[in-house]
């Protein structure tokens, strides 16, 4: 037996014991010491580095730990084997992911006008925010021995008098608290209901006086990112908003190692739990006490994630995704309920999922054109999400095709060493002075905050002005020398954006060409799988209109130096939109409004998927995108200008 | 702390530790030691005998125990303390209520006529034995790279080929398992669906190649007995019948106690896991294992039982039903799922509920009802329904009125010293020589099997047949003396069935002054509530044409000595039918026939219910009955000249 404890920044403690020998990722997982490594224990991500403060570790050099950083007592934990009483550094960043959980702020300008926005689009294009939701308060007669109607036919008589309906049901929990909810409150009650056509389905009773709000939470499930908000079905305001590393990064990065491992014994239930147990449960639990309501308070969930992320979270075996034939379990669901799957809401919440259209676009996309109002006008408009997977729309009101591109985690930090999610601490907008070539970055959280990584959004800035100071060159490698570049043992490269003493974490702010090699495959995929998706059709990128961007990259990005490293078309600034993470705000838009959501289900079965694979010029889009911004600059006149 | 150590008549041990001062029935009630207490420990009932072996307890003297017995060591569990190490023999008879459960032999003649009979009338009376229930037998295309097609919708394809149907529902755990059982069987399936009119909902999906079972569960829950029976929902064959005691005699014996013990903390918990967890779960695992069929093939289940069983089953407060105005929660219930309750069986298998049309006539009645077929017939009948309360339904198919008695359980062996359930070692029939006052008595079991109490059929064959002897009186009282006849120390006779030595327990089986007062009571409440009925219609008792007698109180019942006794009207013989266990041949016939459940609602919309107690002749009645054959001995003609 040794003895490990883990150290961490913020000077909590907490002591393990463990067999000589064991991996210290495996030890760190099973005392739940949170640690990100998306590559699986591989030593590929660099992620989980640890610093040694007393002690040894057998460890096995990396590409990731310079010399210098060696002698300083990094390691990485994946590559380490216990090997006596150990003491350990445990930095904020490798647990940046999975640990932290970001609330938004309600009332940030960004916040408002995306919320406003969606609503204000919904209702020009004729879309009502009517969910059916309501509640309805109700004096009953008390019974008497004249009048001994039982208490179930009592309430539902009492219904039928405000609605026209047909049918109404009572479910177990409503029945099971009927008879003394009624008595203690004098028969004076009020019903959280659901309306159809001709149905009530009533979810709820209360006393008349007990405050009831109708809850509705609508979540984004992304590979690296899960993003929740609850609202207020029958207002539409916003109670709650909050973002969290998706637990299931450990089983992988993408969407295939992930599927590989729900193959394993347990798999299942492991990504289920994941994914359910450690982040949504917990965020759910904050939201709430935030909001100011109970779990039980909300009554309709509503789900977009992308075709695995929906077959992982509903515990389907997705591993015919994966292989050919490709076919999904399924692409709609219907009727099923959060309880199903052990979401802790109110019992009888209907759990909706955003509809898939393929194994590799999915509820996150048909979510997220709805929201781009592509569907609703007759330009040509393109609609770009930027997650694990990139995923690309095209079309107006008569025609839609959709594809999907692999650009790994980088735009949500995940394939870059100081990578991070849009939260407290990354610095999510950079200039580089041309000729000091020293940062100035703006930096998520309260005025002060110290840079702990880079967010999506930043790492765009900090590339497009290394590019454009001529610090690196087109293939991302360095080219000018200062204070702040450096070269490891291997002769690497990199940027240093914070020394350690300015950084809010316990080693320096960076930037490698590791990274940066990671980003431009990234920026590649994206804007390789547009110019593939257009010309299969004849259309050239100026034909497009309108450009909206999506993802959950930060609060917003930087459109012009997203051209510059080519990773958007070079059009006029003004046809780009950002329009956040619509993925969020689709599953929003389809709880507030019914025919929202009819709507999404439409969209979903008149879309066209194209398989970039199978277009026999994608490779070759893909190796010239590359470059910064293209190995055929003609195609970037105003990069070549600048 | 001192040791208690509990010897059962099979040699079993149970060794246990309490603290000097505890209540005896409480530690044994601690320690899952059934002892059968159904006057809840008031020292009323006299049934949680136990006898010294070793050591001593501080017992309170009661009129339970006769002297000669306080000397043998026996000592009734609740008026009793621990005061040091104590070692106890607990009779089989004590628990045979809660623990024993009784697996009918499906090949007896009396089986197969019942269910033969239920079949043969609701076939004649037009209602078909449909239930929508199918197995559909699917060999699905294969996808492919030009058939993407997802799973669901797949399926759903294949499916509507075989119906004419609006909409498929296949539920979360079909779903779930889709993709793994279309690719283990390559695409060759069958599904367990059940189809309404438009709709059709999938119920599970397994390979072509594996048995299977659409199991339906009839369960008719009693205050003191709990009878289930499992079946093919396809054909009709009865799988496994199974009758135990209901587990929450412990919190009483009637609904009242029960319906107390409800209000206390965590009551509606209790009661709930005494008749689900206790009752309702080993009889179906029992069941199942007999059948040969897993739970999870139970598609559906039909639950009969009185107004005050169906809300502690649910677990729904069932307070207003005791207090007035007496109001139930529900009368009939809908979409309920036997998983809301926690019945182990499919996970979306529907709970039916027979419906209640008053607080004191149950779904007991109304599927009794259903199965006595009065309301198919012009002739007026009368069905008569032996249970913990008695219930009476009196009409023909232009209408029908119903009423309620509480007979307390002595039917079925409850009140009476050595009563017990119809089950093995219970002496069911019996005559006794006029002369030699000798016994001579069938005992159910195995040829052989020595008796240990009697069952209800058996009381009112040995109390008729005591008085027909002259060895009691019109009042009940032992009137002649002998071998057989015994007097306690109060001066209370007896008479002894079995003496010790021939007996299958561990005491003489003997029927006291007590149980027969009981008793008579019990047959006093019926008859007087058949006359209050018929009169209040201005009816003799000579207008009904058939009576229907149901209750499980042993295999069959000798009407002519329930005549003699007062019990039934003196009417002649051939008018009698016999009928079972109605409620469970009731819930049986709901769940083999759609048409027969609708029908069973419509009875109870129908159904009116007479409250007796605000009857002015009522008590008068009553009174009158509390002798045999009653005050008027003239309305018993065949009995006086007997």
């Amino acid at each position: 037996m040794v003895k490990v404890e883990f150290v961490f920044e913020d000077g909590k403690l907490l002591e393990a014991y463990a067999n000589s020998g064991d991996s210290l990722l495996e030890v760190a997982g099973e005392h739940n010491v949170a640690m990100d490594a998306p590559c699986s224990g591989n030593a590929s991500c660099g992620k989980c580095r640890v610093r040694l403060l007393r002690g040894e570790l057998d460890s096995r050099k990396t590409i990731h730990i310079s010399e210098e950083e060696y002698r300083a007592g990094w390691r990485l934990a994946c590559t380490s084997r216990l090997c006596g009483d150990v003491s350990l550094l445990i930095p904020d960043i490798s647990f940046s992911y999975i640990n932290s959980m970001k609330t938004a702020d309600l009332n940030s300008p960004e916040e408002i006008l995306i919320f406003d926005n969606a609503r204000r689009n919904l209702q020009m294009s004729g879309l009502e925010p009517k969910n059916g939701m309501d509640i309805i308060a109700l004096d009953l007669a008390e019974p008497s021995l004249e009048d001994t109607m039982p208490d179930n036919e009592r309430l539902i008589r009492g219904l039928r008098g405000y609605f026209n309906i047909n049918r109404v049901r009572l479910p177990y929990n409503v029945l099971r608290k009927l008879p003394e909810v009624l008595r203690k409150n004098r028969f004076k009650v009020k019903c959280v209901v659901w309306t159809t056509s001709e149905n009530m389905y009533v979810y709820d009773i209360y006393g008349i006086h007990e405050k009831v709000v109708i809850g509705g939470l609508a979540v984004d499930v992304g590979t690296t990112t899960v993003s929740a908000l609850l609202f207020d079905m029958e207002t539409g305001e916003i109670l709650a908003k909050m973002s969290a590393g998706n637990a299931q990064i450990r089983y992988g990065a993408d969407v295939i190692n992930r599927i590989i491992r729900q193959q394993e014994p347990n798999g299942i239930t492991k990504l289920q739990d994941a994914i359910i147990g450690e982040t949504l449960c917990p965020m759910i639990e904050e939201m709430c006490l935030e909001a100011g309501i109970s779990k039980e308070q909300i009554y309709r969930i509503c789900i977009a994630g992308n075709t695995t992320m929906n077959h992982l979270l509903l515990g389907v075996h997705a591993e015919a995704i994966r292989t050919e034939p490709y076919i999904p379990a399924f692409f709609r669901t219907e009727t099923l309920l959060a309880s199903d799957i052990g979401i802790p809401i109110n019992k009888n919440a209907r759990l909706i999922m955003a509809p898939n259209i393929g194994s590799y676009v999915g509820g996150d996309i048909t979510a997220g054109t709805l929201v781009s109002m592509l569907w609703n006008r007759p330009e040509f408009s393109l609609f770009v999400d930027l997650g694990t997977n990139g995923e690309i729309v095209f079309g107006n009101n008569e025609f839609m095709m959709s594809c999907a591109c692999s650009a790994g985690p980088a735009f949500e930090g995940g394939d870059i060493s100081c990578g991070m999610r849009a939260c407290d601490g990354a610095i999510e907008a950079c200039r580089i002075d041309r000729n000091t070539m020293a940062p100035d970055y703006s930096v998520i959280g309260e005025p002060g905050t110290r840079p702990v990584g880079l967010c999506g959004s930043g790492i765009i800035d900090v590339i497009s002005e290394l590019f454009m100071a001529g610090i690196i060159d087109q293939r991302g490698k360095f080219v000018r020398e200062g204070a702040r570049i450096r070269r490891d043992s291997y002769g690497i490269g990199s940027y240093v954006l914070a020394f350690e003493e300015e950084a809010g974490s316990v080693k320096d702010v960076e930037i490698t060409e590791v990274d940066i090699d990671n980003f431009i495959r990234a920026k590649g995929a994206i804007y390789s799988a547009i110019c593939t998706m257009l010309s299969s059709l004849g259309f050239e990128t100026d034909m497009i209109e309108d450009v909206y961007v999506a993802g959950g990259i930060g609060r917003g990005i930087n459109i012009r130096n997203a051209i510059n490293i080519g990773m958007l078309p070079d059009l006029p600034l003004k046809r780009f939109h950002y329009v956040g993470n619509t993925s969020l705000t689709g599953a929003y838009l389809m709880l507030l409004s019914s025919p929202a959501e009819q709507k999404t289900y439409e969209l979903a079965e008149n879309m066209t998927y194209v398989e970039l694979s199978v277009v026999p010029d994608y490779m070759d889009e893909f190796v010239g995108a590359c470059f910064m911004p293209h190995t055929d600059a003609g195609r970037f006149p105003s990069v070549k200008r600048r």
